[in-house]
């Protein structure tokens, strides 16, 4: 149903998202506490997503496996900070084929475990490093509370897992992938994020150090959209995976796993989304541009769909849809792409016909201009091109309008509670009790340490918590 | 490892394909019983599968979509013959989040219930008809015998599941669909197939009927390769799914699922391998040529590879690599690529620098040829059609080879055991006693009641067991 109301964001912004999801047709929750169906309008957003990402992938030089979604209870055991981090989440299940099981087997929360184990058989030397895989697959966390996309029970990720012979080439894999996802979030999403290091607190269960990129929602609050970590010798050393390295000794395997889930797609609704809908970047709509074809007579419409087919023949650059249902008025159309969040809208009735011309409405503006019918290929390429850069540039204007210098924790509540909440930049002395602390007084979070010229101002200053000495600032921020 | 030993086929031939598989690094046993490892190797092949297919089912109007796999015990019981045929499969989480569950949920074995109990809230009117879903996942049914690829607890498929407005547009979609399965079997796998119905005692448990198509294996058994089913009103009876016809009537929805799944990559291997290893189509290779340059000193190396980097460069339509590991010889890695399956090698030397020609050799048939390097990319793409040809000529002559007509249940055994088993074409009277006693005598099973001029000669005849009347024979097979 096209005509679905949404709730203003002003109004009531997890509100307006479930609203949105629901009038775009994206995903239901399903019977099972906490899981969701994602429907094909939220299901092509995704395949996009997978799409873009799984070329860089490649063209980085990594292949796809997959590796079971049952895990021997004991693996995950193995690593004891993994398994402290893991254990509450885990689905079991105990019985299967009319019987009990000897050992309960845990549905993947993560892969880490069982890739390492099989990995033990793959690797004797140098020569079969760097190993450099990923998997497409669903993981199960148990989560108390559940958000459609941007957590739930069971979700949709891809996880990458690679060897490598040295500290030095799992930390730059760790960061290349790190660049990609920048890359992905920015170019393709058009959300602008910030990368950098994860605290202590806040590192995968099992790392050596995590890197994430972090990006604002419209409420200001802060989303982890993607994380990358050195795993160190954790994983080798608990799974007794060693090489001989070219001087012919046994060495541990250093390693790295990085991924990004479903939760992207809540992340690309509430970046851009609007009081009518969700807005798709073109770069990932399967839909980029809905033509609506206006007309009275019988006749009218004969000659505005024999010119539609003609200009839709040079239209192979990007995905279009005409919506030549009969029994509804163009009114109703344009709010149905509206709220499906299509970029861009063509529009062609008789005058238009006469005047050589159709009319194109961007989605994130409401622009509506008057364009030629001689090149309007070229001229719809253009204008998505348009959408896509005004999207990220929006987005990022935002962020900056949101983004507050602050070296008092005094001030933190009184920007997270007030009108225009966002990213506080402030000064921390890297204890775990002056993080902890502000965690407890503000329940905001160090999001990341930003790397270099991507963050906040480098010069040393003094910690907003305790006075002490602090090298640079970090980013804190309320979360997803 | 390039020098894995594999059995030959003659002298065992289970041994044959998992030395094969081992060879090829396709896929590993997982320390959990029945489930599988698949390796970069297989995966790409499973990859290049999903990717046609997908386009297929797109092409004919289906949508992605993704449903949870976790489904709540009491659905799979509201479908009386779907929770007999599916029970006694089905693994269970009982426990989650440290606590444990009020109900048990089933992990999918397949997705009907869960579909269908979303379509409920989807479908009001003919007008959201016909719904065309398809969905790729990991699905579970526990196996006491297992072998990889072909019968694994956990493996990755795709089920569409469709819903209609009347039995009429259900039927034509099944067959839809079994005409995209038996175009992909035939033109990407090159492997012949018998489309046709399965009778009442084969058919998916639920479905009204089903369709399937049917693949000879090199020891003449047969494999399911994918099935397409006319599920009537049976789900969404079960599930009280009704639409409003244009009459304004409540009816119940129709239905069709079908599936096909990683065991293609079973009938892969089994229809075109040989005793040196896989070989796979080129259509479905990630690697369809490799190239092995040959040289004995620096400079003629450098030679050789400025020269390949030239000819490589208009290698845009297929996926080629050029192996260049110096630690290994021009034997070792021909070997390596013929174990892995590669449908054809290039070789230059010195000397076809100086004659401005490379060697092709066919994996197919060993066939070797010195050929320009003018219009070389021209060259390799007619060869490599030649070599997918080549495979579904050479698998359907073997077919044909292997394929009886039989009058006499008595020679079913005689055929079977002996050195050249097959298909059996005979006369069946259509009753589930003469079906049963065949199987129980021969272990010999109806692989389908195949369509018109398809399969065996249609005129009616005697049934092979009790000498009834027949109306057309069916096809005979032991199967995997």
């Amino acid at each position: 149903m096209a005509d679905t109301k949404i709730t203003r964001r002003a109004d009531d912004y997890a509100r307006w998202y479930t609203d949105v999801i629901a009038a775009a047709e994206l995903a239901d929750y399903a019977p099972v506490k906490g899981c969701m169906v994602i429907r094909p309008n939220g299901y092509a957003i995704w395949e996009n997503m997978q799409r873009a990402l799984d070329d860089m992938f490649k063209a980085t030089g990594h292949r796809n496996a997959y590796f079971p979604v049952f895990i021997p209870e004991s693996f995950l055991a193995k690593e004891a900070e993994h398994v402290e981090g893991f254990a509450p989440e885990v689905a079991m299940v105990t019985h299967a084929g009319g019987g009990k099981l000897e050992e309960p087997l845990a549905i993947r929360p993560t892969s880490e475990t069982i890739i390492w184990n099989a990995y033990r058989n793959w690797i004797q030397s140098y020569r079969d490093l760097p190993l450099l895989i990923n998997q497409w697959a669903n993981v199960v966390r148990w989560e108390m509370r559940t958000r459609l996309f941007l957590r739930t029970t069971e979700f949709l990720w891809q996880e990458g897992h690679t060897a490598h012979a040295s500290y030095e080439e799992a930390e730059a894999e760790a960061r290349t992938i790190l660049e990609v996802y920048r890359t992905f979030a920015e170019d393709f999403m058009a959300v602008p994020v910030i990368a950098g290091l994860k605290s202590e607190s806040e590192k995968f269960a099992g790392a050596d150090h995590t890197y994430s990129i972090e990006a604002m929602m419209q409420d200001g609050r802060a989303l982890q959209a993607g994380t990358s970590h050195h795993l160190g010798q954790n994983f080798a050393r608990a799974f007794d995976v060693k090489f001989q390295n070219e001087n012919g000794e046994q060495e541990y395997v250093y390693a790295s796993s990085w991924g990004v889930s479903t939760r992207l797609v809540g992340a690309l609704i509430m970046a851009h989304g609007d009081d009518r809908g969700i807005i798709v970047p073109p770069r990932l709509a399967a839909t980029a541009l809905a033509i609506v074809p206006i007309y009275r007579t019988d006749e009218q419409r004969a000659a505005v769909m024999e010119r539609l087919d003609r200009l839709t023949a040079g239209f192979a650059g990007f995905g279009f849809h005409v919506d030549d249902r009969e029994q509804h008025s163009p009114g109703f159309k344009f709010n149905h792409w509206e709220q499906r969040g299509v970029p861009l809208r063509m529009e062609m009735g008789p005058k238009d016909l006469d005047k050589d011309q159709v009319v194109l409405v961007r989605r994130d503006t409401g622009e509506k201009r008057f364009v030629p019918q001689d090149g309007l290929a070229d001229e719809v390429g253009r204008t998505l091109d348009a959408v896509q850069a005004g999207l990220f540039r929006r987005a990022r204007e935002f962020r900056e309008s949101r983004t507050y210098a602050v070296d008092d924790l005094g001030r933190f509540n009184a920007i997270l509670d007030g009108d225009a909440p966002g990213f506080l930049h402030g000064h921390w002395c890297a204890s775990v009790e002056c993080e902890d602390r502000i965690k407890a007084e503000t329940r905001a979070t160090i999001r990341c340490i930003p790397f270099g010229d991507a963050g906040p101002e480098a010069p040393p200053g003094q910690c907003v918590a305790c006075g002490g000495a602090s090298e640079r600032a970090v980013v804190f921020g309320r979360a997803y």
